[in-house]
């Protein structure tokens, strides 16, 4: 008789700024909403099991909760390189390894991006025939999510890389709803002759690979839905997404001010306050916490630093989402066939 | 007895998506403004005449208007290098032969970037000391407008073309309300040691300028207003503004469609929108329309060209506002103290 193993996600439990205090209320949550998931808690005991012994969920769930102990953290600002070299027993860097010995299917972590990547590509290696890790989260866009990668894990691309990018995003794009995502080149014109020797080069590549290449698209083009994958180098993505952040920041801030102006405006505001809470939770941008580590032999979702537990919640989805998906499977396929083209 | 010729516009009549449908009566509103300017509107006498004629506005400002015609026109999709080449009666390259011969004291056109600028740098030349030119516009922030350069004409920078435009924004960005206005350098962290090694370099000489240089800022510090110019490179200067485009835009849709949603929420709006109006017209996009092309041997302004008249009028004051601060002469002579100190 075959005992199958729940999908298993091994979780950071210690990362993040808020670290457990956020982490195990947001995994009991999700635990109690999907009964077809298991959970590694990797951290410190004493903090991890007092949170998870005073929650009311912890009874119905702690079948499927298991603790494996670390005993070292990585802070949110400790260099990368030295993290790797002294940080054997951190949490983020047990979590890895769960999931490099097969005891894990992800793992998720809310800390030190830098170290994440780092320790992801010394512990997992990368997969045979892709050269850099790429991150790729969704954005919000007028017809729905968008993937965007890379988001900073490559400061300069080569036209191979770019193209690999764009192969990884459309398997990562690729669900039910989405059989075949178009890709788009992020450049600064549609015409092909636009952009600098790096873009029109990936361009020509992107056109010959198994997707369904779109062509070059626009910063706008990402809100417009114009594409399922938006392809760009970890500088360009990095400054799209905080750029993003910071716009609708002011908006936001803008708004407020407005409606506080005086007596009759907040009234207004009062009035307006249940349209203005649904377009809110419509661009929350905590539904789209959850990024990927693409392009390692082993799936690793990372969550924003300062999630709270409803947006940690949803990268603990992201990252289910990616495994049941198979995405790490279909990405060595797309690599093989390439590979067995060019030989 | 000398006579003072009063500060003088060419103006591009024909550029844009609405020619002078849009042009003429710009024009007319700003010079009922503003008594100390004269504009020289360049184009098709027949359309502009009637136009002239038409408006009541006419008959009080005739004497600040001339007609320059130019037989050509430009279309918005023409290549530079033909448009360059074949339309030498263009208004596009007229009124920038009237900045040149001195006619006028800068030149506004909604016309073809790609031919504005390659025109302008033909007719006109690169200033000594300057090896590219630079696309420069105001985007707001919670702090008010920041200046942000290069936004698109050069997809690949040297270091030492990042250092002149972080020196000309300077000088750009310089007003009574902003003596020492505060350069930053657009990277994916605020820390030196991050970004390539075209940005760590270019961070390098930004800090031996002769201006405040603030060091790196990312994405969001555009619109946190953390400092009044910002310097990128024109791939990523193009892209920060098309993704800002198209994000307010996303924006402004969804609560759109969350305000039309019922009666209730129809109603709702109705009470809100005077502060929903007061909001709209603080990030209204037509007030930062004008944008300038940097480093020439002569003042060029561009305007949107989808522009409506209020937009244009906007490009005017822009132009205005520039030819009142000297940037022409400030970066002429900031350019010279570098050199003197150099040999």
């Amino acid at each position: 008789m075959s005992v199958t193993r729940l999908l298993t996600i091994a979780v950071d439990a210690m990362g993040g700024d808020h670290g457990p205090a956020v982490v195990v209320p947001a995994v009991l949550d999700f635990l109690a909403q999907d009964p077809e998931v298991a959970v590694t808690l990797v951290g410190l005991r004493s903090p991890i099991e007092s949170l998870l012994l005073a929650s009311p969920i912890y009874g119905s769930v702690r079948t499927r909760i298991a603790l494996h102990e670390a005993s070292q953290l990585v802070s949110m600002e400790e260099s990368p390189v030295l993290s790797l070299k002294n940080k054997k027993d951190s949490s983020l860097r047990v979590s890895i390894n769960l999931v490099k010995s097969g005891a894990a299917d992800c793992c998720v972590s809310a800390g030190n991006t830098g170290a994440l990547m780092a320790t992801a590509r010394f512990v997992l290696k990368m997969m045979p025939g892709i050269e850099r890790p790429a991150i790729a989260t969704t954005m919000p866009s007028i017809r729905g999510p968008v993937y965007v990668l890379d988001l900073g894990a490559n400061v300069d691309c080569a036209p191979e890389h770019l193209l690999q990018f764009g192969i990884m995003g459309s398997i990562l794009a690729t669900s039910p709803e989405c059989p075949q995502p178009s890709v788009g080149l992020l450049n600064i014109g549609h015409e092909a002759i636009k952009g600098n020797e790096i873009i029109k080069r990936a361009s020509e590549l992107l056109r010959t690979a198994p997707i369904r290449f779109h062509g070059n698209v626009e910063g706008d083009d990402i809100y417009k839905g114009t594409v399922d994958v938006v392809v760009c180098d970890g500088f360009v993505g990095n400054v799209v997404l905080k750029t993003s952040e910071g716009l609708a920041w002011m908006l936001g801030q803008m708004i407020r001010t407005e409606f506080n102006r005086s007596f009759w405006t907040r009234l207004a505001g009062a009035v307006a306050l249940p349209v203005l809470n649904r377009f809110k939770r419509r661009v929350d941008h905590r539904q789209y916490n959850g990024a990927s580590l693409l392009g390692l032999r082993g799936l690793v979702v990372k969550s924003h630093g300062g999630a709270d537990a409803y947006a940690f919640r949803h990268a603990l989805l992201y990252a289910v989402t990616e495994v049941r998906s198979n995405v790490l499977g279909r990405i060595q396929e797309a690599v093989q066939e390439r590979e067995n083209l060019a030989s």
